[in-house]
C-alpha cells in the first residue's frame, strides 16, 4: 500500500464492486427496475423515436437536438467519416498483419494514428470544445475504419463513405457496397443507439482512468477497446448466436442446456451482473427481430423460452434472463452483418459512449490512482551479489 | 450508481486515493522512509548489484537468479529481441504516419501487432506459464521496436539487435549503431532497473484493470502506455532537462524559480505524490551522474540545491525534493540518449513492471468494475418525437 502522509488504506469490496469512483450526468442503469437511461431519457425510448445522430449529439453535446440541430449535427459529423489520407494508405498492409478476422484488433492499431493525423493533443491541454470535437472525429471515422479493414481482409476494395446516408445506413453500405433497405438500416440503428452506453463497466472505467491522466482521447478509447476485448467483459453478440448454432434445432435445446448448466458452464446470452429483470435491451431487440420474422427468429424465441424455464428450474431464485447479446446477435444476422463484425459493431456504438465519458472525466482534474497492499515477505532482504 | 441486489454504494476518497484495489507480492513504496522494493529487495540495491536481466527475471519469475539462472534467462530472452518479419515490414510506413518525433505513439500502434504475430491469446484462456512467456516476449522486443522507429524517423536504416550484448547495451547499440562504452551502458542499465516498477500508479492500475477483463497481455500494456502518456502521470524526464535549459546558467536560477513558484507553476523534476523524503531513485541517479562529472552535472547539482532551498523557503513544510525525472534526464543525456527517447526508454523499463503486474492480476478471476453515481436530473424524461 502506498502510504502518503494524508492517506490511510481504505478497505473496499473485491474488484471495487459498488465503489463510487465518479459522479456522472451521462446516465444510469437501474438493475432492479430493468431500466437504463442516457441523460434522463430512457435509452430504449430513444432507440424507438430517434436517430443515432440525435443520441450521439445528446451524449456529447448535452441535449436532444430539434430539427435544425439535427441537420447541423449531421452536417458537422458527416465530413468526419473520411479516413485521413496518410492513415488510409497504411490500411492494406495493416489488414495483412492483423490476426485472422480480427477487425477489432485492427481498430485498436489505427486509432492512435487517427489521433496523430487529426492533431489530438493531451486532454489536459485541450479546451473543452475541442475535446468534444475530437470525440466527434473519432466516433465518426470508426465505422469507416471497420468497414475498410473488413473489406481488405476479404480481398475486396474499400467502399468510400456516402454523405447522403445516415450513420447506420452508411455503415452497412460501406461493408457490403450496397445501400441497405430501410428496415435493416433502422434495425442496426436501434441496436447501435441501445448500446452507446451502459453504466460503469470495465471498459468505460478504463477509458476514464486513462482520461484522468490527461492523455489524449485516442489513448483512452484504445484502452477501453482493450478492456472490451476481455472475455470477462461481455459484449460478444456472436457468442450467443454460436449457442443457437450449437443447439441446432428446438428438440435438442432441453438436453443441450441441462448438460451445460449441470456442468457449471455459463450459457452465453443469459445473465447480467446488474439486471435482476429482463434486460430492457433484450426486450427491444426481440421486438425488432420479431418484426423481421422467419425461422431464425422463431428458433431464437423458442430456445429463449426453454432456457429461461430450465434455468428457473435448475437455479431457482437467480432470475436469469437473456442479456443484450442474445437478440443482438439475431438482429445483426437479420440485418446482414457478417458475424465477424458483430463485436466491432458493438464497439462502434460504444466509442460514442466512451468518448462522452472521457470528455466528462477530462473536466475533473483529479487523477484516478488507487493503491495496492503489499502482502509478500517483509523487506528489506539483502541482495546477494553475483 | 449501478445497484445490484448485493451491493450498496461505497463512498471513498476522490480519485480512489488510498483505496486498496488489490494485494500484490511485487513490491511496495514507503513514502515516509524514502524506500521502495521489488519482491523484498531494495530496488536501488538491485540497481547497484545486479543486471537488468536479473531483475526482470525476479519480477516475472519470482526469484533472483544465480549464475546458471542468469545464463538461462539471457539465453531464453535474447532471441525474443527480434521483430517478427510481418511487423518489421510495416514499420517504415508506420514511422511515416506517426506524429513528429512520437516514437512512444508508434510503440502503442505496434504492440497489438506483436501480440497478433506471436499468437497472444486472452489471458483468461492462457495458462500461467504462457502468460509469463508472453510477458517476456513483449518486454524483449520493445527496445528493438523503439530503436527501429527512432532510426526510421531519422531517415536511418534500422540496426538489428546483437545477441552478445546485454539488454541495456544492445538498446543503446540499436539506437546509435555503435556499441556503447561500459560506463554508459551500465548507467542506462541502472536507470532501467530503478524504474521497472514503482507502486500503484495510474498506468500500472490501467494495465491491471484491462488484465482483469481477461484481455490479452498486449492490450493491457497498450492501455498502460496510454495512461503513461498523460501529463498528470509523470514519467517525462525530458521535462526536467527542459527546466535546466530554460534556466540556462546558475545565476539565473534564483529569479527563474521564484517567478515560477510565485505564479503557482509546477517545477518539473520536483515533488512526488508519495515521497516525503528525497526520492531514492533521484539519490542513486545523482550518484551515477556525479561519476561522469562535467559541466551539465555541476549545473544540475547547483540548480537542485537552489531549487530545494527556495521551495523550502516559499513552501515551508512541503518537503519538496527532486523526483526521479530530474537526474534521470541528466543520466540519459550523459549516456548519449537522444532527448526524444527519454520517455520511451522509461516506458521500456516500465513494460517489464506492467507485465509482472498483468501476470499477477491474471491469476485473480475477479473483474475490476467500480460504480458511478448519477447526479443529473431524475429520469425518465419523455423523449420528444421529431
Amino acid at each position: 500500500m502506498q502510504s502518503t502522509r494524508e492517506l490511510k488504506a481504505v478497505e473496499v469490496p473485491r474488484g471495487l464492486a459498488g465503489v463510487v469512483v465518479t459522479d456522472t450526468e451521462l446516465g444510469d442503469v437501474r438493475g432492479q427496475e430493468g431500466f437504463y437511461h442516457y441523460r434522463q431519457y430512457s435509452a430504449v425510448e430513444l432507440a424507438e423515436k430517434r436517430t443515432f445522430e440525435d443520441v450521439w449529439s445528446l451524449m456529447l453535446e448535452g441535449a436532444l437536438p430539434d430539427a435544425e440541430g439535427r441537420a447541423d449535427f449531421v452536417a458537422r459529423t458527416t465530413p468526419l467519416r473520411h479516413t485521413p489520407q496518410e492513415v488510409a494508405a497504411l490500411l492494406p498492409d495493416l489488414a495483412k498483419a492483423m490476426k485472422e478476422g480480427s477487425v477489432f484488433d485492427g481498430l485498436r492499431v489505427v486509432l492512435p494514428l487517427i489521433g496523430a493525423a487529426d492533431g489530438f493533443e493531451p486532454l489536459y491541454d485541450t479546451p473543452p470544445e475541442q475535446r468534444v470535437q475530437d470525440a466527434l472525429t473519432i466516433s465518426a471515422v470508426v465505422p469507416t475504419l471497420l468497414a475498410t479493414l473488413y473489406r481488405l481482409r476479404q480481398g475486396l476494395a474499400p467502399v468510400e463513405p456516402r454523405d447522403d446516408l445516415s450513420y447506420a445506413a452508411n455503415y452497412l453500405y460501406m461493408l457490403s457496397g450496397e445501400v441497405p433497405d430501410e428496415a435493416r438500416a433502422r434495425a442496426i440503428e436501434q441496436y447501435l443507439i441501445s448500446t452507446i452506453d451502459h453504466g460503469f463497466n470495465a471498459s468505460t472505467f478504463t477509458a476514464r482512468v486513462i482520461a484522468s491522466t490527461g492523455a489524449d482521447l485516442a489513448s483512452a478509447v484504445v484502452g477501453a477497446l482493450g478492456a472490451l476485448s476481455g472475455p470477462l467483459h461481455g459484449g460478444a453478440p456472436s457468442r450467443a448466436l454460436d449457442t443457437l448454432d450449437a443447439i441446432g434445432s428446438p428438440e435438442n435445446a432441453d438436453a443441450w442446456i441441462r448438460e451445460r448448466v449441470l456442468a457449471g458452464d455459463r450459457i452465453m446470452g443469459f445473465g447480467h451482473p446488474v439486471y435482476r429483470t429482463e434486460d430492457p435491451r433484450s426486450r427491444m431487440l426481440r421486438g425488432i427481430a420479431e418484426s423481421f420474422g422467419g425461422p431464425l427468429v422463431d428458433f431464437a424465441v423458442e430456445v429463449e423460452r426453454k432456457i429461461v424455464d430450465i434455468l428457473a428450474e435448475l437455479k431457482p431464485g437467480r432470475q436469469l434472463h437473456t442479456n443484450v447479446e442474445y437478440y443482438a446477435g439475431v438482429v445483426m444476422e437479420l440485418a446482414g452483418l457478417p458475424r465477424a463484425m458483430f463485436t466491432p459493431t458493438f464497439a462502434a456504438a460504444r466509442v460514442v459512449g466512451w468518448s462522452a465519458n472521457i470528455v466528462e472525466q477530462a473536466a475533473d482534474s483529479k487523477i484516478i490512482r488507487p493503491a495496492a497492499r503489499y502482502v509478500g515477505p517483509p523487506p528489506p532482504q539483502p541482495v546477494p551479489a553475483l
